[in-house]
C-alpha cells in the first residue's frame, strides 16, 4: 500500500482545525492534537490520525461532547474520581493526569480513576507527563470488548493497555506502553491491509479454536490475552486485562467488561449500561517520596545501562529497553515527516473537504 | 513420587518451632509460619514448607537476621521506604503492608517500597491483607535472576511476581497472583521431579535457543518472560518483570536485576552490590477513596458474575476467575490436610532432628 509522508506541522494544523470545527475550546483542541500526533510520531500509527475520522463520527453520533465540563466527582488527599462529561479522552486524560500530578506534589502519590470518557489515544502520552516532574507516571484504560479470556468464547475485555513511565538521569526514560493481549489490534490491522495471515496464538475463532485468519474478528473471533493459551500463561494476560478494566471502570463508575461502548459509531453502546462511558486510571508517584531523585536517577541509569549492554542471542544486535523504539521513531519522524498510508490520506482528505479545512 | 498428607495444625506447629529455634521473636515466628503455610494451603507448593530449610540455610549463612529491627527509612503522607534489616521477607513484608494500609487509612492510598529484605513467600498473602479493610492490595517482589529478557542470553531478572487483590461483596475477592514469566519456576521443578519435558516457549538454552529440557537452567539456560518469544509478546513480559524490579528495588535502594542475591545459600551474593538485600513493593488503596465501598462491591459482584458465567470453549466447563483455584485449594486442604512430597518430608524430618523439634 502506497504511503505519503507529511511534515508533522502540516498534520498538526489540519487536526487542530478539525477539532476546532467540532467545537472544542482552543486549549482543548491543542491538547487533543498533541496527544493524537504523539501516536503518529512515536510509530503507533493505529492510534494517531488514522482515528481522527472515528472521533468525528462519535461526535456526530452525539457520543462525544466537544466542550465538556470535566469535574471531580469524589476525592481524598491522594485520590480522585474524575467525570469526563463524555469529552474526548484525548482531552479528559491529560486533565486527569494533571490532577494525579498535583496530588503527588502534595502527598507523595496521586491516583485518579476516570468515568464518562472516550478513547484516550496512546497511554504513553499521559504517563509520560509525570516525567518532567521527576515522577513515575502510570496510565491505563479499558476499551471495546475484543478479547476472550482464557477458555471463553465470548469477547469480554478490550486490549486494555498499561503504560509505566520512569524517569532516568543521563539515559532516556524507561517507558513501557503495551496492550495486555498477545498482539495489539493495530498489528492485526496491518496484516489485514497486507492480506497476510496472523501468527498462531494471536486470535481464536468464534468457537474458541486457534486461527491465523487476520480477519477472524469480523466473524465473531477474538484476540487472545498475553500468553496466547493456558499452557503459555494466557490466564496471566487475562489477569492483566481484568486488572486494567477494574481499576479503570469499577473504581470510577464507568462501563466495564462487555458493557464498554464500542469505538466505532456504527455499533450502538449496550442498552443496559453499568456505568458512564469508558474508564481510565492514572497514577503519579514522586520519586523523592521514596529516595532522593538524583540517587534514584543514577540507579536507573545503571539499570538501563546494564540491560542495554546485555549479551544478546546471535543475530540480535541489542536488548531493546522499553521506550527505545518509540523514542527513535519520534526523533526520526519529527525530522523527516510522518508516513500515512493512502487509505488514511483519503479518509483525511474527505474529512477536510467536509469541514472546509485545508489539507 | 510418593506424597504424604499432614493436618495443617501439625505443620504449623513444626514450622513455628523451627522459626523460634532460629531466634525469631514469638510474634514474628507466628507471622512467618502463617505466611509460609498459606502457600501450602493455597496450592503454591513451591513457596511453602518446601522452602523452610532454604530459609534456615540462609540464616546459618548469616544472610537472614532472625530478629530484625525493621525501620522506616523515608516517608511522605502516602509513601514509605522500609529497611527490613535483613529479616525474613515472611516477617518484613506483612510489616510493610501494614504501613501501606495505615497510610491508606489516612490519605486514601499507601505505597511502601522495601529494601534489605529476603524472599517473602507468596505475594498473595500480603496483598490480601488489604481486603478486610475494604482496600485493594498490591504486592510485588524481585527475585534471583533466572529470566532472560527478549533477545538476551543473560539472566537479568527474577520471576518477579505481582499480586492484585480486589474485594467483592457476595462473590469471593478477585486475587490475581502470578509470576511475570510464561511459567513460574515452581512449575519447572514439578516437571524436573517427574522427569518430564517442558512445553516449548518456557525456557531457552544458554545461547538463547528454544529448549524443552526442564533442567536447562542448570546448564546456564533461562526462563522466558510472559509471552515466550518476540512474536507472542515476550517484550511485554519483560516490561512487567522490569517494572516489578524497578518499583521493588530502584525505588527502595535494594539490589536489582542481575545483582539480586540468590535464594540458595551455596551461591554467594554478587561482590559488587548496588543496594541492600532484595526489594518488594506494596500498595493499598481504600475503595471509598474512589466511590462508596458498597457500590464498588456490588459492581465487583456483577463483574465477577458476568465473567464466571461466560460461554466457554467446548470441553472447558468454566471461566476461571483469578483467585478461584487457590481459594478452592485452601478450602480443601484446610479440611483434608496438606500433601507434601517425600523429598520435602525427608528434608523437614532432617531439619526437625537437627533442631530437636518434634514432627
Amino acid at each position: 500500500m502506497t504511503e505519503f509522508v507529511f511534515p508533522k506541522e502540516r498534520l498538526w494544523q489540519m487536526a487542530y482545525r478539525i477539532f476546532m470545527k467540532m467545537g472544542c475550546r482552543e486549549a482543548d483542541a491543542r491538547t487533543a492534537t498533541d496527544v493524537l500526533l504523539s501516536a503518529d510520531l512515536r510509530g503507533i500509527d493505529s492510534h494517531g490520525l488514522a482515528r481522527l475520522s472515528g472521533y468525528v463520527r462519535l461526535w456526530e453520533a452525539k457520543r462525544i461532547n466537544a466542550s465538556p465540563t470535566i469535574t471531580i466527582a469524589h476525592e481524598s488527599p491522594s485520590t480522585a474520581v474524575v467525570d469526563g462529561d463524555a469529552g474526548l479522552g484525548l482531552v479528559v486524560a491529560p486533565h486527569a493526569m494533571k490532577i494525579a500530578i498535583q496530588k503527588a506534589q502534595q502527598c507523595g502519590t496521586g491516583w485518579v480513576a476516570v468515568k464518562n470518557s472516550n478513547h484516550f489515544g496512546i497511554a504513553g502520552y499521559h504517563a509520560m507527563m509525570a516525567l518532567e516532574h521527576d515522577m513515575i507516571g502510570m496510565a491505563m484504560t479499558n476499551a471495546s470488548p475484543l478479547v476472550a479470556p482464557t477458555f471463553s468464547v465470548e469477547r469480554l475485555l478490550g486490549t486494555n493497555p498499561i503504560c509505566v513511565a520512569i524517569p532516568a538521569g543521563g539515559q532516556p526514560p524507561f517507558v513501557a506502553d503495551f496492550a495486555t493481549t498477545t498482539a495489539a489490534n493495530g498489528k492485526l490491522e496491518i496484516l489485514q491491509r497486507k492480506n497476510q495471515d496472523a501468527p498462531p496464538g494471536w486470535i481464536q475463532t468464534q468457537t474458541g479454536q486457534p486461527s491465523t485468519n487476520a480477519n477472524e474478528l469480523k466473524s465473531g473471533g477474538a484476540l487472545l490475552p498475553l500468553g496466547s493459551d493456558r499452557e503459555h500463561g494466557s490466564h496471566k494476560g487475562f489477569c492483566l486485562g481484568a486488572w486494567v478494566d477494574i481499576f479503570s471502570a469499577v473504581l470510577s463508575g464507568a462501563n466495564y467488561g462487555p458493557w464498554v461502548p464500542p469505538f466505532v459509531s456504527f455499533l450502538s453502546p449496550p442498552a443496559d449500561p453499568v456505568g458512564e462511558g469508558i474508564g481510565h486510571f492514572f497514577g503519579a508517584m514522586r520519586v523523592d517520596a521514596f529516595r532522593p531523585a538524583e540517587e534514584f536517577k543514577q540507579h536507573m541509569d545503571n539499570w538501563i545501562g546494564r540491560f542495554r549492554s546485555a549479551k544478546t542471542i546471535e543475530g540480535q544486535d541489542r536488548l531493546v529497553i522499553p521506550g527505545d523504539p518509540e523514542r527513535e521513531s519520534e526523533h526520526e519522524r519529527s525530522k523527516n515527516g510522518i508516513p500515512l498510508n493512502e487509505k488514511v490520506v483519503t479518509d483525511l482528505t474527505e474529512l477536510c473537504a467536509k469541514f472546509g479545512v485545508p489539507f
